[in-house]
């Protein structure tokens, strides 16, 4: 039985890891901190955990960590650079939800974030934890730089694609809808329900933040840069991504068997990536409230542009479901201990 | 290990059978009939359960079932009651999600349901499987009549008041909301999202199938005949029951928290009743997915009128967690085995 | 062609009277004010208005709306207070859809709202602006208090009722549902979609500000204090209002027919109230976007209990739309000048 | 005033005719036809059409619309087909709104449509009613073969750079994602709201009927085949489509300013095409209802991928709106008459 806290507690992705955690057999949640609400019992602003999450918040304070092996951040951007440094001299493994630690170049990282970053150290050190490319490096890992939503989708999409080199990696093109719990929870006028229910739109073309980690995801799966063109839209749901992919085939030669072969194989001991039969399209509500990705190939009309559709719920296979992932790792545990969980269809 | 048979694999109630008892320590699914798709794997209808369920659809007849220890019916009305018999000739338990069961008098049956009972001499066994108000019948029972959806979201919250005899029961009213998923998994033009997304409705004001069940369990609990007035409503959602229930004080000097205490004191041992704090409001999200009834009370403005406020997922609560829960009992397991879910929020 | 004013133009009832006012014969909007976008060209907020919107926002002063005839308040309450009276003065009539003029008795006006009236002079004098009752008395007004949007669903339900005096007025009952463009264009949490959508709750179940507005209007219909109990619901959609009402018939003898007759001859030369066929249930897609209200009369099972069944447009007949049918009615337009919009359906 | 037929009142693109028509000052909607429901007055299975429509649908005949000068097929493909020359040889003019006349290459159609053509001589006469291309014929035309509602979304937003020859036309892609109305009015399990609200998925990736539609629109602007992956999404709204288009410059010294002083240029006349300001995206609320088309141009990054978005209601624009405005071409009104209507937002 670890001890885990959680930083940041009042967001979607907070309550998302106190939904699991609460019912993973080795993980005692011991702090849960919100300067808001510090004080306030945890279900009284989540009824849905009454009778299974008994504590109150806490300040957000290194020393209110102490006692845990292991801490969460679930915070805006910002947060865990400023608290990740204190919290691994004592000895407590850090895995942080938001994008501090995402990107290698601290340069791009602050041009993208708009803030100079407090830990350039810990950067080289953190590790990306995408279990299906790095599940080694996580293992012995202190601190971990968890994916982003949309970076989780579009990389297990083209992942087996550019490992073997079988697309033209200079134009890929991902054209990604998310739901709306993605904004997360904050009082904005654009996350209305009037303003997000019965309406569908893109947003940041010109530029969105997850731009430049899957460009270097990606860059570190082809051994080079990529060329990606990559657009976030918002559709009207609560949970749910839907990473439509595009790229060319080199060879006109290859068939769509032997490319759903490839999936098959690469994603064969993944207990969270699920390829789909041939022929059948992926829906974001088989994977709602889970930890799978399920992904589908196809070769519309035969052409050489090859399409992947790859859906997760971008609250747990993309946020929290994918840190418990990793903290299995980081502690020996099995890899989908309190993960067991079956998509709330419909 | 129990082993299980569902009949009537294909809709909304079967496969959140399947969700919850894929994941139950005890059970073992060994059987799933649907007449339509017979050979095919359960997994290639519903992708949410792939890696979970590895069986087939089989046709329902008694003999593919007889190997079973419990089988669920989660079919149309008219279907228990014509197998009911045979399996429970030969030991098996039987656990019906249908309205076959729930009604003691067969000519109101006849009259509400639209056709003769095939099986009258097993009504007056089978238990009504609310587990707050028959928990000991249920646990030797042998045949369950699960109670619909709007049944268990009014009864649960009119119970302690007619019980204790608080409230005039000639004038009761139960306002209740549903979300989509109660009209099941038809091709009927009613169901569209088109029809029932951006939009609110009553329907079936002058009679429902489920007001006869209502009136039967709240007469009961009265210990003679009560009057209610039952409006259901259609909320443009998929899961969830919200029932909005007002009935008068029979005495004015009864305070609401005197009332908030009977709630807590009725339910203080039930696993899926929670009362909440006096003045907060229930949200069907807070349940969503869970097998959880949360509710409130209220007596706005110092009025006699008492406003009861009682939520559940019509699914769950309402349908597929309380036939796991009357099993767990019927078979001596912890009443909240396969049951101890957090709801899905957001 | 008069010339019209907008003092809050950045929230829900601002554009919905841009929508209709902009495509009115007999308007031209003058000034649209929002001290927030001030110098901002309208349809750069608004793109659904490029093309039939040419002006800019105007900071809310009286000295910018001197050249209007008619100015319509669509600002939080405690704004149209403050300016009424100096836009009076300059013989421009104004039209309020703030709740500040609704509540004759200044004292629970105050307890209400939370604040002292700052015109309490004007109270008196102020129009309540529901046409179907106050028709002549709007023709001749300067002053017009719109009623809010649940009272005007509630109010039409029960007016021939009350009327009449048909039922037992003490023991009301409104079940009520909106949609969420009733909490406005204001960033708030509650509003989000990620915790609206997909869920059901009543709020405000102690007391709601509409509650006092009710009562008046039904006493005054009554010609004696009526008793009330109002629960608002919140029901995942954008538009629409769907009022549940209760009342008992006093004479048990009087048929469901005759009723219906009531409200069909009370309502026969309404244009904007429509009476549906008995066994009729209204839907709120049927209004979307329309001035209607849809009423359905029933009396379930042929007890004393009568269920009258209401559906607007919260942000039309329950705003916008009723705004400008006062501002046709007080400039001698035909009522429906403008507002002859069909629901947008499906 | 000219008397319009519609046959295949019942669907939503029948409706939205009505919805259009019936306040269209010089039409006169002389017949509905219905053949499940004639006999039945128009307005009693659509409410929201009450006080507008009087008559009662008909069945579909021939004979029932010698009377008619203009008759709108809102029909199931191959009704239209079988109608259309006993209609025109009568002088009356005919819109489908279905596909029937949509493609040039009747062994083409009879592939997609699977059946064969029942009046493939007409298929030549037939005019693509896409007025921003084909005003002029339309002008004259007797039978005008409606676009798609992707085709029309698609078409209007790679119009100008195909025209052009700015993009490199053999690898274009358009990622277009429709609200659940396109799937029509009829009872099908995979419209239910519980199979397609809070949930997103692509269909028909292999080949929707579409494609060869859009291939052939595209085909005629550029004056050769061009290479168009198309692949159509579900998004959990009701109405509403958004083409997000892909395509590469030829020549990277073209700035974005200058395409989007292309697209104003070539769109500057059009009534309901909108080229929104540089940086702006599209929404489809803010086309809901309207006839509107919205369209917006990015270069991000400075690639040489160009994104164009372009929404519009797809039963307006993409369907009956468009209709009414090939109408308006054809019998000499003003282009926009009866289609002056502001998007429903919010």
């Amino acid at each position: 039985m670890i001890r885990a806290g959680i930083v940041g507690g009042t967001g979607y992705t907070g309550v998302e890891l106190l939904r699991m955690l609460a019912l993973h057999p080795d993980v005692e949640v011991a702090v849960v901190t919100s300067r808001a609400d510090a004080g306030v019992r945890v279900d009284a602003v989540y009824p849905s955990l009454r009778g299974k999450v008994e504590v109150k918040f806490s300040l957000p304070e290194v020393s209110t960590l102490s006692d845990c092996d292991v801490v969460f951040f679930a915070t805006p951007n910002g947060t865990a650079m400023l608290m990740a440094e204190p919290l691994l001299a004592m000895g407590i493994k850090v895995i942080d939800l938001s994008a501090d630690f995402r990107i290698k170049d601290v340069a791009d990282w602050s041009h993208w974030y708009g803030m100079d970053h407090a830990s350039p150290d810990l950067i080289a050190e953190a590790v990306y934890g995408l279990p299906e490319v790095n599940r080694e490096a996580i293992k012995s890992a202190r601190l971990i730089a968890c994916p982003g939503c949309y970076p989780t989708a579009v990389q297990l999409g083209f992942l087996p694609l550019i490992e073997a080199g079988l697309i033209d990696d200079t134009h890929l093109i991902a054209d990604v809808k998310s739901g709306v719990s993605g904004a997360g929870r904050k009082a904005e006028l654009a996350a209305l329900m009037s303003e997000t229910g019965e309406g569908f739109k893109a947003y940041a073309v010109n530029g969105h933040r997850h731009l430049p980690e899957i460009r270097q995801g990606l860059g570190l799966m082809a051994g080079h840069e990529v060329g990606l063109t990559f657009v976030p839209h918002l559709t009207p749901m609560i949970r749910g991504i839907h990473a439509t992919l595009y790229g060319q085939l080199r060879n006109a030669e290859i068939s769509v068997e032997s490319v759903q072969n490839l999936f098959e194989t690469r994603y064969q001991h993944e207990a969270f990536v699920d390829v789909l039969p041939s022929g059948t399209h992926p829906d974001t509500r088989n994977v709602r409230g889970s930890n799978n990705c399920q992904i589908s190939i196809f070769r519309p009309q035969g052409s050489q542009m090859l399409v992947v559709l790859s859906v997760i719920d971008n609250l747990v296979k993309g946020a929290a479901g994918q840190a418990i992932q990793n903290m299995n790792l980081m502690f020996g545990y099995s890899e989908n201990k309190g993960l067991d969980i079956i998509a709330l269809y419909p």
